[in-house]
C-alpha cells in the first residue's frame, strides 16, 4: 500500500495560534484514496530543519506532501528547499508567469515584483495551477517517488488537491484498500446508550466504529476498507442499516447533511409554513431554521417566550396552567404551540420548553428535561425528553430533537 | 533560548479524524513560558518510526514533549519506546500502582489487569500524577535534556501540564523572552479596513500583530516578547490602547470575554430588563443572550418577525411603513423596537432587520445592510451598518453589533 507523509510549514502552528487543518484534510482524503499517511511534520521557516524533514520523508515513503511556504515573501522557501534536496536548479515557468500577469491585469494592476517568485519551480516539476489564488503548486517525480507541493491557505490547497492532485493519485498503481466513511449523527440520547446499543458492531474490524460526543449530538463514524469505494460503501450501508434499525429514531443527519435544510426542502415540497415558540432555546431554533438561504419561503417567525409572563401575554398560555403544571410541562408546551399557530397563522407550529441548567433543576424536573410540541392541522404531538449534558448541550440537543420530530412528521406526511 | 519539539502519537490524527489540539495547547503555553517550539511530529503506533522521531528530536532540542500512547492497550507504547531509546529498563512505580488501586476502589472495583501497565516507567523517571485520569505522565532527565511524557486526552494533558509541568519549566534556566498575547475582537468592520487602520502598528516587530477573519468578527492578535510577563503585558497594553483609540467603537470583546455575559452583568447592575425583535437574525440574538446561565433574571424574550406579516401583526409595524420604506429600513427597525417594548414591557428593546443574503440584495439595499434599533426610557437610537461577508457572517455580525450597541449604552448609563 502506498505510504505518504505530510510536511507543513507553519510558524503560526508552532506558536499554537492555529491547528494544522491542512494535514487533517490531506490525511482524510488520502485515506479515501487508499494511501496510508504515516507521519505529519510541522516545521517553521528554518531551512536546515525543512531539508532534513524532507530527506527523511523521502527515505521512508512513496509520496511526500508539503503544505505552505509558497507565498511571495523571503520566508517562503519550500520550493528552494525541495530544489536543494534534489540537487536541481530553480527555473521560471513561463505559463505560470503569464497566468499571474493575467490575474493582476484583470484587477487593473501590474504584477508585483515579489509575486514573480511564485512562478519559479525546481527543474522537472509539473506545475499545478491554483484555481483560487496566485501561488501554483507542483508535482516532482524522483526515483519512483513523488513530492507534491501545495499552498498553505486551506481554500487554495483544497481546490488544487481536488482539481489536479486527485486525478494524479487515482492513476497511481499500488494503492491499498480504499476507505469509505460515513458519520451518523444522533441526538436526544446519551453517548453511553449509543455505545451500549452498538457494542457488538463496535467489536468488528471492518467496518470499524468510532464515537464522538458533541454538544447536543453523538456521532457514530463507520469506516470500511475494501478494494473499491463501491464495495466499501456497501459495507458501510449494511452497518448503517443496522444502526437505523436499532437507533433510527435518534438519527437526525448523516455526514454534512444539515437537518434544517432537509426540513426546509420537505416544507416546500408539502407547501407548508412554519412558526416557533421557544422558551429554553430562546431563539436558537429559529436561528437554525433560517441558516438556510431562502427559508423565508416557509418560515414566518415566532415568539421567544423566555419569561412566564410572555408565555401568558403573547402566547396565551393560561396563568392557571403555568401555576399548576409549571413552565416546563406538557400542558405548557401544548398551550405554547397552539398559541403560536393562532398568532402567526402558520400551518405548523413547534414549541419547546425545558430546564437548560445549570440551575433550576429539581428531582422531579431535572436539568435536561424538555417538552417539545408539534401542531399541524388535525395533528398534535407532545413529547418529553431528558437530554444529556450541560446547558449548551441541552439547548443544542433541543433544537436537533425538535427539528428531528418535524422531519419525521413531514416525511410521513409526504410519503402518505 | 530553550527549544522544544512535540511528538504526538495519534492514529486518529493520521487518519484525519481529529486535529492535533494537544500540540496546539503545548505550543501556546510553551511560548508563554519563553520556550520555542521548533517542530511538531505526529506518528502512529509504529515503534520504529517513533524511536527515530524521538532520537532525532533529542539531537536537536532541549525538551521533547510526547503526547498520547499511555493507555492500557498494547498499542500504547510511548514509555517503552522512550526506555528503548535511552537504554533503560522499565520499572514499576509502587506509588502509581497504589493510586490506581485507590481510584478503582473508590468506584467499588478491582484494578483491571490491563491498567497495571500504566504504573510502569523508564528507570529514573519522575512520575507526574494525573489529576483527572489514571495514566500518570513522567519527566525523564537525560544528558542535560529532558523528555516530558504526557497523556493524549486533552483534559488530562492540560491538568497535568498546569499542575506538574509548569512549575518544573518555570525553574529551568535558559528560557528566552516570554510571550504575552491578547486578542481584540472587532465587528461591523471588514478585515481590510482593520488592516488599513493599523498598518503602521502591524509593521513593528514587538509587539507583532496578526489578523484573522471569522464570520461576523475580525480578530487582531497582539503578541509581545519581554523578559517578564509583566513587561510583555505592558507592551500589549500600549498597542491595545492605540487600537482602542483608532477602532474602539468596533471592539466588542477581548480574549475569551463573551459580550453576552458582559451585557448581562451590566443589565443586572442597572436593574433593567431586555427584549428583542429579530428579523434577519431570526432568533440568533435571543439565543446568544441566553447562553449565559441565569439570563432569565433580565431577559424576557421577544419576537422573531421573519415575515412582514408578523412584523405587522405582532409588533404593530404599520403596513404603510413596510410598503413605503421596506422591511429593511430605519423606520421599520424603529417601529419594531417600539412594538416589542410595548408588547413585553421590557425596559430596553433591541430590534434588528437586514439583508442577510445571498439573495434579496439590490444596489440600494445590498446584502449586509442592517438596521439596529435600541430603545429605552427617554432613549432611541437606530443605526445603519453594511456588514461584510456571506449570510452566516452577516447574521453573526448583526448579533455582535447589536450587543455592542447595547454594551456601550449600558456602560454610559452605569458610568452616569
Amino acid at each position: 500500500m502506498l505510504q505518504a507523509e505530510v510536511i507543513s510549514t507553519g510558524t503560526e502552528i508552532l506558536l499554537g495560534y492555529i491547528v494544522n487543518t491542512d494535514a487533517q484534510y490531506l490525511s482524510r482524503e488520502l485515506a479515501r484514496l487508499g494511501i496510508e499517511v504515516t507521519l505529519h511534520t510541522v516545521v517553521g521557516d528554518d531551512r536546515e530543519i525543512m531539508k532534513s524533514a524532507l530527506r527523511d520523508a523521502l527515505k521512508r515513503v512513496d509520496l511526500v506532501f508539503t503544505t505552505g511556504g509558497l507565498g511571495p515573501t523571503s520566508d517562503d522557501i519550500t520550493k528552494e528547499v525541495v530544489a536543494e534536496v534534489l540537487g536541481r536548479p530553480i527555473v521560471l515557468d513561463e505559463e505560470s508567469l503569464k497566468a499571474m500577469e493575467a490575474f493582476f491585469a484583470a484587477q487593473g494592476k501590474g504584477l508585483p515584483e515579489a509575486v514573480v517568485r511564485q512562478a519559479y519551480f525546481p527543474a522537472g516539476a509539473r506545475v499545478l495551477p491554483n484555481p483560487v489564488g496566485t501561488a501554483p503548486g507542483a508535482i516532482i517525480q524522483v526515483d519512483g517517488k513523488a513530492i507534491v507541493i501545495l499552498p498553505g491557505p486551506p481554500r487554495e490547497l483544497r481546490a488544487m488537491f481536488t482539481t489536479s492532485v486527485v486525478p494524479y493519485l487515482e492513476a497511481l498503481p499500488g494503492r491499498g484498500p480504499v476507505l469509505y466513511v460515513r458519520v451518523y449523527k444522533l441526538t436526544s440520547i446519551p453517548e453511553y446508550a449509543v455505545h451500549d446499543a452498538l457494542r457488538d458492531l463496535a467489536a468488528t474490524t471492518n467496518p470499524t466504529l468510532g464515537f464522538l460526543a458533541r454538544p447536543g449530538e453523538v456521532h457514530v463514524r463507520v469506516t470500511a476498507r475494501a478494494g473499491t469505494a463501491e464495495e466499501a460503501r456497501k459495507l458501510v450501508d449494511l452497518t448503517g442499516a443496522e444502526i437505523y434499525r436499532r437507533l433510527g429514531e435518534y438519527v437526525f443527519a448523516t455526514d454534512d447533511e444539515k437537518i434544517e435544510a432537509t426540513v426546509g426542502t420537505l416544507l416546500q415540497k408539502c407547501g407548508l409554513t412554519l412558526s416557533v415558540a421557544e422558551s429554553c432555546t430562546a431563539g436558537l431554533l429559529g436561528g437554525r431554521i433560517t441558516n438556510v438561504p431562502g427559508s423565508s419561503a416557509y418560515f414566518l417567525g415566532g415568539v421567544i417566550a423566555y419569561s412566564n409572563e410572555l408565555k401568558e401575554r403573547i402566547l396565551g398560555v393560561p396563568r392557571e396552567t403555568l401555576d399548576r403544571c409549571g413552565a416546563v410541562s406538557e400542558e405548557t408546551a401544548v398551550a405554547m404551540v397552539r398559541g403560536v399557530c393562532a398568532l402567526t397563522g402558520a400551518d405548523i407550529g413547534l414549541a419547546v420548553t425545558g430546564v437548560a441548567g445549570p440551575g433550576g433543576g429539581t428531582s422531579e424536573k431535572p436539568v435536561g428535561l424538555v417538552y417539545i410540541a408539534l401542531a399541524a392541522e388535525q395533528h398534535l404531538d407532545c413529547r418529553r425528553f431528558v437530554l444529556p449534558g450541560h446547558r449548551g448541550a441541552v439547548r443544542e440537543g433541543t433544537v436537533n430533537t425538535a427539528l428531528n420530530m418535524l422531519k419525521r412528521y413531514l416525511e410521513n406526511l409526504s410519503a402518505g
